[in-house]
């Protein structure tokens, strides 16, 4: 099996979720490292491997090394981790592959696209696996490793990742966000957030039929600027909701006015 | 059975829904209303029920009147429409219910918070029902009205219905307009938008189980600037796109240094 041993740099969500998938897939985690040695000491146990909190000591045992940690640290873990022509590969949405030269010749990128919580269950099988690597037969492994996890994997290059990552955060970051101040709108007039899901399974279920261009409804769509000052009148002791009400809407209709 | 015979002032999509509910619950459409006559008979047509163009001719038999118009005309339709102390509701959620004093003395809401479509498969029955009504008896009557429609009925005054229109605007209309950015960017890339799909699906999950703020995720809740700043860079040729990510951005690390 290709990727026997897999030592993991990173203890936290993307970690944990990548372990488990890993794991099923009947390979072995040989080590796992974390700047705090607790956090690598768990997620280790887990899988009986060892644990480390010096990023100058990888076990030489593994077979590939997957970097799963915040963007910024990157850089300079590649630059201390360094295993020669042992495949090593990140799990970053927006940053370049070429940043693990530092750490191998041989060097790619598993991007997972979905948001990670510990203690959540998440059927990995159905997580889009965006891989890249620079070297053709390193992606053809890397390619046979990610196939063993999911059943939607991609080749996409550091732009396109890049891309699909910005679109991820309007898709999930954005979206969590917007539910988040109808969650404090409603909580103001004593009402409970239950009260959208029917709306909001729809919006989201819509978007297996058509193209969200022609679901989109609501005020500004309709360009109807009465509602729309009624609606920032009411908003006028909340300024982050005010603000972004007024940004979106003058947007969206300037979107469907240029259409 | 309460509103045995119901008028209908509109055609268009919360007219549609509305009538095969109302039908569904053993009721009658005695007459259907819109400006454009083809519009009326259309909808009157599917219910046996008469159509007409002119507001000052409703049909006395009626024991109801809905008018499911656009928020900007109920006023005006109100005015001209004068059934004496038969019930009037509108199904508006940002339009105070005394607007109907000028067509009845007996009037209501009745509001449907779910975003509505032609040839769209809706149960109606988990549609959640807004009602207000000034007198307590056409409140009853109204409550019993509602709830042969929709399991979930609440009574909700003029501002809270507002306030959770103005939530419906962020989670529904501001939300689908998230996807369409992404859908953008995406094809920018040549991707297609079903990666998405089990992020999108995930993040409405996640709703059932843990509070929004708690779920809030990505570059901005880690105030990582560093890739907020490359996601802008990447967005430089996109202006709406990049206006939106820079105040949500920003709106985010806000909202959460404050906590």
């Amino acid at each position: 099996m290709i990727y026997q041993n897999v030592a993991l740099i990173g203890a936290g969500r993307v970690a944990h979720h990548l372990a488990k998938a890993i794991n099923n897939s009947g390979r072995k985690i040989v080590q796992v490292y974390s700047r705090r040695i607790a956090h690598a000491e768990e997620l280790a146990s887990a899988y009986k491997a060892a644990a480390t909190d010096e990023i100058t000591n990888p076990d030489a045992s593994a077979d590939i090394y997957i970097i799963a940690i915040s963007d910024d640290a990157i850089a300079e873990v590649a630059g201390q981790l360094a295993v020669a022509n042992k495949m090593v590969v990140h799990t970053s949405g927006s940053t370049p592959m070429d940043v693990l030269q530092a750490a191998s010749s041989n060097y790619g990128v598993l991007y997972p696209l979905q948001s990670f919580a510990f203690n959540q269950e998440i059927d990995f099988s159905q997580v889009p696996l965006c891989i890249e690597a620079a070297d053709p037969d390193a992606k053809e492994n890397l390619m046979q490793l990610a196939r063993s996890l999911s059943r939607d994997v991609r080749q996409v290059d550091s732009d396109t990742r890049m891309q699909i990552h910005i679109a991820a955060v309007f898709a999930n970051n954005f979206t969590n966000f917007m539910y988040l101040m109808a969650q404090e709108i409603l909580a103001d007039g004593k009402v409970d957030f239950d009260i959208l899901m029917p709306l909001i399974e729809e919006t989201t279920r819509k978007l297996q039929l058509q193209h969200p261009h022609n679901a989109q409804t609501g005020p500004a769509r309709r360009a109807d600027n009465g509602i729309i000052r009624k609606h920032l009148d009411q908003l006028r002791d909340h300024p982050e909701k005010q603000e972004i009400y007024k940004l979106l809407s003058r947007i969206i209709q300037q979107h469907f006015q240029k259409k």
